[in-house]
């Protein structure tokens, strides 16, 4: 069974991995975040890679993280003990432009102003790095959920940013809180929006972990302990 | 202001409510819920009504909830404090099968068995029942998402029915809990599969409260207190 450690420290991806009964570590990502891409399918997608392949660069860089993984990994029958690294990152894309979190309460006035009455898509990207002895294997993907805004006065969109909710959140909003106020429906993943594909992250993790598939995972009949 | 009463015991029902920022009291229906409708849209009309009518009834009846109801009622200034119930209901849908809770472990292997691998429906019937001296009215309405599920296999089924999880739920799943690893996409309003479209309540509030219109409540700009 894998060590999962998030790349991230969002406490709402922390908190999806936990919903979906997966236990995990946290190793928060430094790297400098590097965009080439402009298409918010595939920027996503690079800040996704660049910080799960950061993090689990410094967890096999670090001598006594690698020596406890090789003595995992060793002792463990058939070499299934690894480390699985999540990494993701989440921006909303409204008419060619991409919303990343607001510098500050006018940016967020701006963004939301732009989101209500209308509907946007939130792209998600997450890359997989599985490090095992006998088996390694790196997978990115993104997910789009397309997000229907009720209109919103703006006295709301005031409201709303005065209660502090939209300022660590991409497009300055937070389906899963008070904002839930002003969502009319969704197309797509609802914790796509949140921060991580869960779904999608666990039909990944049981078509690509053969030590899964011994281990019963596949029939999602066992957790995936950290 | 009004104080709302969620006529319903779901904790999941009382999160939504939090969630958006409402306070509100539980006073659950104890109402023999009677099905003349076989469409499920109508069906979950019906029982929100029932149970909201049961709950705004019974309140009403209560001589000393009466007795503080008319005091504060009167003592409001412009007579806006009034009570608004809301009843709701929910079940799914499958091929014109309704499925409510399972009444045990088969008959949550058997929903499963149906739902998985396929697309559903969710209907969400919400009753809303404002009663003021100034201003009284009633609305019912349903909401439908659309739920699509990844395959599952009988383990997964065997696994998931042995959390408990599905046991208390219309269509034997929490999609807001373990059951998201098996959630691929949804259409609609998440929360409507909860069990409260929270969005289209706090817009028909938005629309429907003369008297949240002068306090501003329509802006968004204030709490409704319990």
């Amino acid at each position: 069974m894998d060590k999962i450690i998030l790349a991230s420290q969002s406490p709402r991806r922390r908190e999806l991995l936990t919903q979906i009964g997966l236990d995990y570590q946290v190793i928060p990502s430094t790297v400098e975040e590097v965009i080439t891409e402009t298409d918010p399918k595939l920027v996503v997608q690079e800040l996704s890679r660049q910080k799960a392949e950061d993090v689990a660069g410094s967890v096999l860089r670090d001598r006594i993280m690698r020596e406890q993984w090789e003595k995992d990994t060793v002792e463990a029958e058939n070499g299934r003990e690894g480390i699985l690294v999540i990494g993701a990152d989440t921006v909303v894309s409204y008419q060619g432009q991409i919303l990343g979190k607001p510098v500050d309460t006018d940016d967020a006035v701006r963004m939301l102003s732009m989101l209500q009455g209308n509907a946007h898509s939130v792209f998600t990207g997450v890359t997989l790095i599985r490090r095992g002895l006998k088996e390694t294997w790196q997978v990115t993907f993104a997910e789009e959920t397309r997000v229907h805004m009720y209109p919103m006065t703006e006295a709301e969109i005031r409201w709303y940013v005065g209660t502090g909710e939209p300022m660590d959140k991409a497009g300055a909003y937070g389906i899963q809180g008070l904002c839930a106020r002003f969502v009319e429906k969704i197309e797509g993943d609802y914790n796509n929006v949140v921060g991580l594909p869960v779904g999608k992250i666990w039909q990944e993790l049981k078509k690509r972990c053969r030590s899964s598939q011994k281990e019963g995972i596949a029939d999602g009949t066992e957790r995936i302990r950290a």
